[in-house]
C-alpha cells in the first residue's frame, strides 16, 4: 500500500495519521509533545509517532505536518510560541531519517488548507481562512496554494479594526484579536464582572479554569445572558469589519471560519459577521464570495497535512 | 526590430509607447480618449495610437495595456468608472485586428507592476502598491505576478481604518480612502474653511478648480499652514494604520507608495506613514519589508504595460 502521513504538532500533543493515497485513514497515533523537556525530547516524540505509523506495511510517499509558529521554506520553524523550536530545520531531519519528502506549514494554515480541500469547493481558488480560537489566526490560499509571504503572512488577527482601541498582546492597539479572540472576549467579561455586572458567565468561568470554554459561551448566549450577548456581538462586529476589509483586498471566492468558538456556535455568529461585512464591502464583491464554517474539528490539522504533502507530491 | 507596445488607456487620454525587446522607448503617441463620444470612438482612438506606433519597421511581439476599472481574464473590462466599457472584451478585438498577443490589467495594478520592475528590487517577490491619488488604490503582486482575485482585488482604499468614521463614496464607513485620498483631504479642508478656519489652502483651491493640486498641498505644508499639516498628518496616520495591517496580512518584501500626492511630497509623508505603521506591525515583520516611493510618474502606466506583456511572452 502506498500512503502519506499527516502530522499535527501541537503545544501539548502530537497527532499523526497514516492515510492511503486517496486520503482514507489507516492508522492514528497520539503522543504528548513534552515541550517542557526540551527540543531533543520533542524530536523523539515526533519520531515515535512516525515509527508507530510506519509499522504498517506501507510505501511512504511523504509526510506533511503543521506546527504553531513562523515557518520558513516549508521546512524550518523560525519561532514557535509554545514549542522549543528556534530556527529548527525539521525538514532536513525528517527527510534524512525516513528517506521521504516532507513539507511543513503553520498549524492554522495547514488546518485551513484541509478545510478547503474537504469543503467540496474545488472551484474556489482564492480562499481566506479566519480562525477564531484563543487568538485569531488566518490562512491565505492564492490560486490553490498556501501563501505565507516570508513565513509570517496571514496574521489577520492583527489587522487594525479600531485604531485607538484596546491594547493587544502583540504590542499594537485595536487589533481584531483584542476583541474577537477567546482571550479578548474573556478579558472583557472579567472586567465587566469586576465592575459588578451580573452574568451566568461568572459561574462558568469558575468551572472552566484559566480559559473560558466555547461551550460555556454558547450556553450563556443561548440563555440570552445579557453580558454574553453583548460581548459576542462586539466580537462579531469586529470580525465583520475585518471580513469586509479582507474581501475588498482579496476579492476571494471563499471565506472559511474555524476555531473553537466558530465550531461551537458559528451557525449563530456567522449571520452577524456577514451582516457587518456587508456594510463594509465594495459593491459587487460580496456576491461572488461564499461563507463556510469549518467542519473537520480536531482532525483539520492532520487532514490538512495530508493534503499539503499530497499537493506537493503531484508537483 | 522586435518590439512591444505599452498602452495606458485613461479617462482623458490614451498614451502608447513602442518599446524594443529590452524596454528602450522607440516611439511615443498620445490621443484623446473621447470617452463622451461613446465606445466606438474610444476603440478608434486606441486603434489610431497603435496604428501610428506600428508605422515603424517592427515585428510586434505583443501589446500590454492598463485601463481604469475591474478587469477580468486579463482582457475584459467588466466596468470602468470613466470610460464607456461594460463587459467589453478588448483582448479579442486587439488580438484579431493586430494578430498579436494582448494582455490587459487595471491601471493602478499595471502602473505598480512597472514601478516594481523598474525599482531595482528584483529579489522582492511579494509586493504591495499603495496609490494615493484622487482615490486610494492598490496593487498586489504575489510571487512576481499581479494578483487580481476575480478581477476586483486590491481595493485597499476600502480597508476599514475607523469603523464608525467618515462616510466613503463606496457606501461604506471609515474607509482609508475617506481620509487619505485627495478627495477625502479636500473634503476635510472645505469643511474646516466653511467653519471659518484660516488657511492658505483657500486661495490655492480657488486657483486649482475642482480638485486641489498636489503641488498646492505641498506648498501649504512646507509653509507650515496649520490646517494643511493637520489634515496631511491625519491622512498619513490612517495610511500608516492600513500599511501596518497590510504587513501583518501579507508579510511582504516591498511596499511602493505612488500617486500624485506621494509623487509630489512622498519624501515628507513617508516617515510619518512608517512611524504609524510601526505601531501596528507584528514584531519581526517590519524588519523584512522595504518602503519605496514610485519613480516613473506619468510613464508608469505604459512602462508597466510593457513589463506585463513581456512577462506573459516568456510564459
Amino acid at each position: 500500500m502506498k500512503g502519506y502521513i499527516g502530522l499535527d504538532i501541537g503545544g501539548t500533543k502530537i497527532l499523526g495519521v497514516l492515510y492511503d493515497k486517496d486520503g482514507k485513514e489507516i492508522k492514528k497515533e497520539k503522543k504528548k509533545t513534552k515541550a517542557d523537556e526540551g527540543l531533543d525530547k520533542v524530536k523523539d516524540q515526533i519520531f515515535k509517532v512516525i515509527d508507530k505509523l510506519i509499522e504498517e506495511d506501507v510505501e511512504l510517499l511523504g509526510i506533511g505536518a503543521g506546527s504553531p509558529g513562523i515557518i520558513k521554506d516549508e521546512g524550518t520553524v523560525v519561532f514557535s510560541p509554545n514549542i522549543p523550536f528556534r530556527d529548527f530545520n525539521l525538514k532536513e531531519i525528517i527527510e534524512e531519517k525516513y528517506d521521504t519528502k516532507f513539507v511543513l506549514g503553520n498549524d492554522v494554515n495547514v488546518a485551513m488548507f484541509g478545510e478547503w480541500k474537504e469543503s467540496g469547493k474545488k472551484e474556489a481558488k482564492n480562499i481566506i481562512g479566519i480562525f477564531v480560537g484563543t487568538g485569531v489566526g488566518g490562512a491565505i490560499i492564492i490560486d490553490g496554494n498556501l501563501y505565507t509571504g516570508r513565513g509570517g503572512a496571514g496574521e489577520i488577527g492583527h489587522m487594525v479594526v479600531n485604531p485607538e482601541g484596546a491594547f493587544c498582546g502583540c504590542h499594537g492597539k485595536g487589533c481584531l484579536e483584542a476583541y474577537s479572540s477567546k482571550t479578548g472576549i474573556q478579558k472583557e467579561i472579567k472586567e465587566q464582572i469586576a465592575k459588578g455586572r451580573k452574568t451566568d458567565l461568572k459561574e462558568y468561568m469558575e468551572e472552566d479554569g484559566a480559559v473560558i470554554k466555547s461551550s460555556s459561551l454558547e450556553k450563556a448566549y443561548d440563555d440570552e445572558d445579557e453580558l454574553c450577548v453583548e460581548v459576542m456581538e462586539r466580537a462579531c462586529y469586529y470580525l465583520g469589519i475585518a471580513t469586509g476589509s479582507l474581501i475588498n483586498i482579496f476579492n476571494p471566492d471563499l471565506i472559511i471560519f474555524g476555531g473553537g468558538i466558530m465550531e461551537s456556535m458559528g451557525n449563530k455568529l456567522l449571520p452577524l459577521i456577514e451582516k457587518e461585512a456587508r456594510r463594509h464591502t465594495m459593491p459587487g464583491l460580496l456576491d461572488s464570495v461564499d461563507f463556510e464554517l469549518s467542519k473537520l474539528s480536531d482532525d483539520a490539522g492532520v487532514i490538512g497535512a495530508y493534503h499539503l504533502i499530497k499537493s506537493k507530491d503531484n508537483d
